[in-house]
């Protein structure tokens, strides 16, 4: 939906993600620093199956939502009658969404009996990254020059995620990945808001003009500060977390941080033990 | 050959290559994973240097017909009379089939008493597509824009895939990079066999245009449906195999999966006493 | 500010930090493999920590100056009256200033008893040169052939340095990047007085024609011999630092380097005691 | 010099080198493979050292070839008559030699006492790599078709080389990483001699037709073509090195292969024992 909705909706999406593993990683990385504990909570497997559902549930969401809008293509592709594509927009949407499932499946089949390679998921994520990339960057093509180059700043956050995410697959568990990560996805939702509001105007007020040189320089430089919030945003986050633990670790005396009761290796294989009683035992 | 055939050939190619790696390296995964034995079956290096020899009778396949189809440039590259160059498109095919020859020869080496180091087999691989994709690159100058888009597209899966068979000659037998690249693999010659369809229209019907805004955004999107596709078979295949092992498993008790009888230490230097006595001992 | 001054500031900076670190690293790395001694000076997390802290003070000298000087924005970023942006140039170098300020407080962070994580203070480094490299790309656009070209130079630097620093990430006090880093950050400092005495002509001369191809291909080749320059510092410094190291340790049997009193062992855990009573003890 | 010989003269360093490396580094891996010895001949330093003065005479020789033939620029920069630059394509060249030069430097540094870090000899090869491609980047524009496309071909080995010696800053004495290097070497220096034939005719003939598509693409057709015959040298030199430590073997009972004399422990540190008694015995 080439509307302010079409662009609201992803960006609450990455945002919720963003702010999610800005408070997840950093609990995790000091959970394990100030417990001196080597061994990874049993909880965080349960975490990354349901963040895998959830990212199946958004996709569905924004899927659903693109083909039934009342002017949406309502699942019909090409019309026979006027020979032509039925608003390829909405199902170029339907497919960056597809691939964000697709990644929400591989993070649960991670966890399932299946024993799917780990690095599966996050090589999926990455590569749900680069789709949306790859199609931003024919999407914009032929619009106006601010429309263009507000989508293109994007490609920056996309490729640079996905790149990031990609190293992932073969470093899993690093913390400064992973902060980067959930960086660039709070951009990423913070730059859709930004995008709507630019270009579709919802509260009114004077529309830009698209060929303005200044407000190109303008939005530039407004994508980095976003960026500058995100990391900020993030700093909060990690120092609320750091205090938050230091707390409890000083009333409990004790680690725990009411996420999980039971402590366990963290020998590779464990992790297909979650949902089943595994065949290996 | 720039018509139907002369993408079908490669098409079928790049597909039978593609599903069979994706049989093949979860096979070798899983059984390693379900058995908990570390050692490598030596089947597995007959396979390899099965693959390459198959490799370069495909190669050789696609070169001759290259060449030798009727309006083929039978190996007569400079036409002296007309002073010009004579069907240089053909002869680029057959350079791409080329590269493709070479890294089969690569793959026969690796495990030839010649010790060639490992990693040289993937190395040529990666060289074979990167070839393939610059030629490509070059290629498409001067086309209509459809021809071009579709073309570079493919483009994507090419540059992909030749970064990450260059990984693997520094990760060798990582199962993630290896799946990786299958589903590229798949997706290269279902691609191919798309272009055909669209551009040479084997079943008739009424030609693309290939000015058509509308048909590239279709395009685009298409290229990653494939890509979901491939996943997908990908996906199909990991769990068939999955099964198959899990019910042999529970008939014998004890793994072999047909492939090999001998099992052997997996050490570095064993993948030499393949085809001949070896030296060393 | 687009004058002389605004590019010697910078200049200034960079050429200030890339010289410091030309030593710096020499004199660790050969400190260690002259003692023999694996252990790492409790006094270079000190010098991390001051650095940032210098990096801090600049960027605020930057910022200060690019809004406060009299033709600066004087922090209005829209004016009202004329419906149009103030300043643009001004803000985007603010921008710039602000992520290198970001940086140095990453850097200050990572001592502090909060544990962040090691290596974020590298990426944020790694991002703060990403951003001024985006910034200067979509800053030069529409400008006269040789402004955008001396610009654009400068990218190889940035973008180089932004690569180099993120692998520092994952090889933390690797002495090769670190002297890489060095050198692109002197060849920073450098270009950016060039770029001054090119554009700005500080000294009286002649103007250079903007659209002389010659002038071109002289920046270029000019570019480059910064670099060589910058390494033949670099060189020269290595080798004073070696020939000091030589003298002290000959004049004491023992080597200190007046720089540290304690050694202490190099646990990665150990960075966090620096600043406060560790709460790990 | 834009002639024949100014191609011609690099042409045959590059060929020189990657024949030499061709033979080099498979001598030294089969040398270690087959007496299953994992200490490093001390000779192979004794090599490097040798390499790294070849580099400077060679870097020496093409910088005075270029400043002091009939019609070069005799140091001379700026004409302050005629108000312009001398010949700056011939200071181009000297600028793309003095970098080889300086990595001729570096090389031998690394074995001299001055302990500097092993690696930096690789990163400043990568560097002189990196500025040739630069320049020549540069250097093709408003060119005709074909000799910017000839050109342009070159930076695909180029920038190849540069990033695989990159690599090797990180994974050095890799021997699959080595003989891509020395593939990309052999390369360069018979595209050099293909360029010089192409755009100079050194024997008569017709001149080429420099906008004729056909033309261009035979001549991205070629340059792989000139690649698979690199790959074939390399293939032949490896096997006739291969039977030669197989004959020695054979005769000798024992490999020594003529190069070095005494065998030594391949620790870290023994590196700079080579020229001088170590200051660490």
């Amino acid at each position: 939906m080439a509307n302010f909705k079409g662009h609201a909706l992803p960006g609450s999406f990455f945002l919720l993600f963003g702010l999610w593993w800005s408070v997840k990683y950093p609990l995790r990385y000091l959970s394990e620093k100030v417990t001196k504990n080597p061994h990874r909570n049993h909880c965080y497997q349960r975490l990354d199956v349901i963040e895998g559902a959830t990212k199946i549930i958004f996709a569905l969401i924004g899927m659903l939502a693109e083909q039934f809008v009342p002017d949406g293509p309502h699942l019909y592709l090409y019309s026979g009658e006027q020979r032509n594509w039925v608003k390829l927009m909405n199902w170029q949407h339907t497919t960056m969404y597809l691939f964000y499932g697709l990644s929400g499946v591989m993070d649960v089949l991670t966890y399932s009996p299946l024993k799917v390679p780990l690095g599966m998921d996050r090589l999926m994520l990455s590569v749900a990254v680069f789709v949306e990339g790859f199609l931003f960057y024919y999407h914009v093509l032929h619009r106006p020059m601010l429309d263009q180059h507000i989508h293109s700043l994007l490609l920056i956050a996309l490729f640079g995620g996905a790149c990031s995410t990609m190293l992932e697959v073969f470093m899993r568990d690093n913390i400064v990945l992973e902060l980067f990560r959930a960086s660039l996805t709070i951009l990423q939702g913070t730059w859709f808001w930004q995008i709507g509001f630019v270009l579709f105007l919802p509260l009114g007020g004077p529309a830009w003009d698209e060929d303005d040189h200044d407000n190109i320089m303008f939005v530039t430089m407004c994508f980095f500060w976003h960026y500058a919030a995100a990391v900020l945003i993030m700093l909060v986050n990690y120092v609320l977390t750091y205090c938050c633990i230091q707390k409890y670790k000083r009333s409990n005396g004790e680690i725990d941080i009411g996420l999980g009761i039971r402590k366990q290796k963290n020998d590779k294989s464990s992790h297909t033990a979650l949902l089943h009683g595994s065949d290996e035992e």
